[in-house]
């Protein structure tokens, strides 16, 4: 059965590590510049990754997170029914993302003094922008070998670093504390409390024809299904499965 | 020897006129879906080719030079020495495209119209914004078949058609207009005039490892050579190739 995997934040904090993480995901996937059009979404990906640096403190709201899940894991230290071994690989893996995390530049820093990136930013975000008028300098650079290309990616990647491996740490740890469980939707509407939850994952079988609109906050949260077709409410029973993550 | 291929309109209608081309350059060859981001460079081409539309009347420029181009080879007609044959046909051709042209419904009409795309165009331009939570019903369609997908592409393309043969004719004419021929720069320096020309075409060496400034309208224009690895004027002479399109 095809479903229709959804994940969704519960909270503002987590709809911004949501979105880095699926630039992230473009940026290393466009890196291999295997099309001629690739390096649109690699610097697309590099500038919206800026802008979001430039409005939140990610490193350390990141490393705040991180300590949070050290705390919890540790409390589980010695106790029995625990797989301690396990446990220690988790707090190793824990603590070399966090230490990685502090010795970092601030993130974008590297971006922000590399002059050929700082050129075409001004204009990358231009209807059609990318033209080689507009943008001569980016033009150039498409003109270079592709290991020269793909070396200067590497780069740009390799500041990045320290950002991905917490962030899909803290990401991963999180997505692990959610079990999906099956669900039903009665009228196409289904609500539930949560516990200082932070993503909601959904499957949901294409068949419906729906995708689901989920509003709420960490603690109470509502899904209404929308049929595609027509944009409006489904108004029968939808069979799904949950998973609510801490 | 490998070169740098570089343009540049000499009037701000030529610049809107060179960046939709290359964004229906865009639009075509990622309407494939051939690649997961694909998508990304798709709709971020819609929806810049939406912003041009809305801020100039694209439609009655180009019928306005279209006809202009008619006149021009019109004006040859039973002229000793001008291939007729080849002149009928390029004639023939331009009134088919221009007639096609006027017969089109306002560019982007049907995009405006169009449910799907009106929904997905507010966030996607939010970094990161097309994540399955900021555009639910964007996520479920990434999910239809691919054969479903190239068909709504399809559709979406094909209103597109008129402005996309129209647009193709006057710069495959124009472009004509001009021949190469080798210019020396100066200390990396090359200004001369013009008649009412619309485009520069330059190719120059990728040994020199030069990018071209360019300044000027349509009767004088400079061009400026700079090293991209420094960022400055290039001091030494540059032997390199201009054509100038009218």
């Amino acid at each position: 059965m095809i479903t229709n995997r959804f994940e969704h934040p519960l909270n503002e904090k987590t709809r911004i590590y949501l979105r880095v993480e699926s630039l992230l995901r473009q940026l290393q996937h466009s890196s291999s510049f295997s099309d001629s059009n690739q390096h649109q979404i690699f610097f697309k990906s590099i500038f919206d990754l800026l802008e979001i640096f430039e409005q939140i403190q990610l490193k350390s709201e990141l490393a705040k997170d991180l300590e949070k899940q050290r705390q919890t894991y540790r409390a589980w230290l010695n106790v029995d029914d625990v797989d301690q071994e396990m446990l220690g690989s988790i707090l190793r893996d824990l603590d070399g993302v966090h230490r990685e995390l502090m010795a970092a530049e601030r993130f974008g820093q590297s971006f922000k003094e590399d002059r050929f990136l700082s050129t075409i930013r001004q204009r990358f975000g231009l209807p059609g922008g990318s033209c080689c008028f507009d943008l001569p300098t980016l033009h150039y650079w498409l003109h270079l070998p592709l290991d020269k290309r793909m070396h200067d990616a590497e780069k740009w990647l390799s500041s990045l670093k320290p950002l991905m491996d917490a962030l899909h740490m803290w990401l991963k740890l999180t997505r692990e504390t959610g079990r999906f469980k099956p669900e039903i939707a009665r009228a196409g509407f289904f609500q539930s409390d949560a516990e200082e939850a932070n993503i909601l994952r959904l499957n949901i079988p294409m068949h419906y024809g729906v995708y689901p609109m989920v509003s709420g906050h960490k603690n109470r949260f509502s899904v209404k299904f929308i049929a595609f077709e027509s944009g409006q409410a489904y108004p029968n029973d939808i069979e799904f499965e949950l998973a609510v993550c801490n």
